[in-house]
C-alpha cells in the first residue's frame, strides 16, 4: 500500500482549543494518521503531520485548511515566524514506495479545493511549482501576511497560481511537494539573539553555508536562550547531526555554549539511523539492523515463497 | 498479534554453504522471518536474528538446531569466541507486548526437542534458568566444549538440565529467555590485544564496571585492530551510546584510538533512538517522533474511533 505524508503548518500556537479543533478535522477522516501536533508559543505556530493512504491524507488535508480559515484570523496574528496564512503552508510528502508524482498531483488538487471553495489565494510551491521562481518557499512569502495584502492585486509576480487575487483574514496559502525534510531547532545559552541570526546566516545554502539548510535565528520566551531554528531539506547532503555539529562549531568560535535542541514534528527513520550511527562511531546503521524496523519490512513482504526464492 | 525474536548462535563463521543451510531451516518455516545472519570468521561463529509469532519461532529455533548439529563438529570448532556446542546458545526473546513468562515457555519446549529428540546435553539459562547459578551464560558455558566432555559425566554441577550426560560431536546448548541486549564490538587502533582485554576488564560488570556489561578483548584479522566485545544485558542501565564512550575514555588512558565500530545482529528501535539523541543534543527521541515507527504504532491501533475516543 502506498502511504504519504502531509505536514499542515498553522498560524496558531497558543490557544489550544483552536489548535486542537483543527487537529479534530484531520483526526476525523477515516484513514488518515494524526502522527503528531507540535506547537510553538513564540511561533505562534503549529505543525501538525499527518500520514496514510493519498485520498485520506488529501481529505484531512482539506478539512484542516477549512477549519484553520474559519478558526484564525491574520489580521490578529502575532510570532516571530514568518507566515502568510490561516493555513500557511501545505506540504505533501512522499513515504516509501509512493512517487513524487503522486504528491504533486495531490498537492494541485488540494491547491484547486483550497482556492475555490476556500476562496483562498494559493501558490504552489516545492516540486509542485508551476512557476520556477516559485520552487522556494522564502520566495513565496516574502513579505508575509502584512505586505501581501496589498501587493496580490498590484503586483503581477504575486497573483496566486489559484483563487482570488485578494487576500481575507485567512491570509494566503503555500500547498507543494517535497522530500522528507526536518525542521531542527538548536538553542543557544545567551540572550544575544543576534548571535543567533549571524550563526543562521552563515550556515544557510543561500549564503554559500550547508547544501540543503534554511536556517534562521529567533529569541525565545526563555530567558538566556535563543534559539537557531532550520529547515533541512536534502538529508542526505547534509544530515541534522552534521547540521548540529556546524551550529556548536559556529557558537564555539563565538563563545557561546549550546543548550537542548528540539525536533519539530517527526524525522524519518533513516535521518534517526544516521544520527546513531554517528554516536556508535558505526560506518552506517541500515533500517535492516533495527529489530522493528526489518520485522516491518520482511512482514511487508509475501510470505511462504519456495524456499529458493527468498 | 505478540512477537518474538530468537537469536541462534553457531559454531559456524566460516563456511558460507553451512551457514546458509542452517539459515535456510530457519526460512523453511512458514510465518518466521530470519532478519539477520551475522558471521565472524575470527569467532568462527554466526549469530542468527529470526522473529514473528511464537509458535513458528520455536519451530524455526529447532529447525536451526537440528540442521546445526548435524552438519558442525565440534571437535574441529576452533574460534576465539567462548563456545561448548555446534548450536551454542539459543535465547527466546519478548518483543512489543509479549511477555518474558512466554519466552520462558518456548525455551524450556525447545530445549525439551533439543535434548532429547537431538540428544544434546541442555542448560537452561537467563529467565529460563531452573538452577539459580545458571542464570549467567558465563557460568554455563565455564571450560567450554574440550573440558566439558569430561567433567559433564563426572561433575554433578555439570550435569546438564535436559538430555544426555554425554557430550557429542555436537556439543551442548544453552537454551533461554532474555530481554533485548545488543553484542556490540569497538576495534582499537593497536596490535597489542592486552590492552583490548584490560579495557574489557576496565569496563565488565563482573568487575564493578559499567552495569549489565560483559566484555572481552579479541585480536582480529586484521592488522593492527583490535577488538572490545561487548553485551549489554540492561540498556537502561547502559546504553550502547554510553558504552561506546567509556570504551573510548579508556582507550584514550592507554594513548590508543578508537577505530570503527560493529553491531552483532541486530539492535532494537528504542536503542537506535537513543544513540540518534545523544548525537543531536536532544533530551529524548521517542519511537512517536519517527515517522515510519510513528505510523506502524498508529496503524497498528484500530481506526475509526469516534472523534472523542481519540
Amino acid at each position: 500500500m502506498e502511504f504519504v505524508e502531509c505536514v499542515p503548518n498553522i498560524s496558531e500556537g497558543q490557544r489550544p482549543s483552536v489548535i486542537e479543533a483543527i487537529a479534530a478535522a484531520a483526526r476525523a477522516v477515516p484513514g488518515a494518521r494524526l502522527l503528531d501536533v507540535h506547537s510553538d508559543r513564540d511561533h505562534n505556530r503549529s505543525v501538525l503531520t499527518i500520514a496514510g493512504p493519498p485520498d485520506a491524507v488529501a481529505s484531512a488535508a482539506f478539512g484542516v485548511a477549512e477549519a484553520a480559515v474559519r478558526l484564525i484570523d491574520m489580521r490578529l496574528h502575532r510570532g516571530v515566524h514568518p507566515r502568510m496564512g490561516a493555513l500557511d503552508v501545505l506540504p505533501f510528502v512522499p513515504l516509501g514506495g509512493a512517487s513524487m508524482e503522486l504528491c504533486v498531483d495531490l498537492a494541485h488538487r488540494a491547491g484547486e479545493r483550497i482556492g475555490c471553495d476556500l476562496g483562498i489565494p494559493v501558490y504552489f510551491y516545492g516540486e509542485a511549482a508551476i512557476r520556477p521562481e516559485r520552487r522556494l518557499l522564502v520566495e513565496v512569502r516574502r513579505g508575509e501576511y502584512e505586505k501581501l495584502l496589498t501587493r496580490i492585486g498590484t503586483d503581477p509576480s504575486r497573483a496566486p497560481d489559484v483563487g482570488p487575487s485578494v487576500v481575507g483574514p485567512g491570509g494566503a496559502t503555500a500547498v507543494g511537494a517535497r522530500r522528507p525534510l526536518v525542521a531542527f531547532n538548536v538553542h543557544l545559552r545567551t540572550d544575544n539573539v543576534a548571535i543567533a541570526r549571524a550563526i543562521a546566516r552563515a550556515i544557510r545554502a543561500s549564503n554559500g553555508g550547508l547544501p540543503g539548510v534554511q536556517a534562521l535565528g529567533f529569541t525565545t520566551s526563555h530567558p538566556g536562550l535563543v534559539q537557531v531554528s532550520m529547515n533541512l531539506f536534502d538529508l542526505r547532503a547534509t544530515s541534522v547531526a552534521a547540521a548540529v555539529a556546524r551550529v556548536a562549531e559556529e557558537a564555539g568560535a563565538r563563545g557561546v555554549e549550546l543548550a537542548h535542541s528540539e525536533l519539530v514534528g517527526l524525522m524519518p527513520a533513516e535521518e534517526a539511523l544516521r544520527a546513531a550511527a554517528a554516536a556508535l562511531d558505526l560506518p552506517s546503521l541500515a533500517r535492516s539492523q533495527v529489530l522493528e524496523l526489518a520485522l516491518s519490512d520482511q512482514l511487508a513482504l509475501p510470505d511462504q515463497l519456495p524456499d529458493q526464492w527468498k
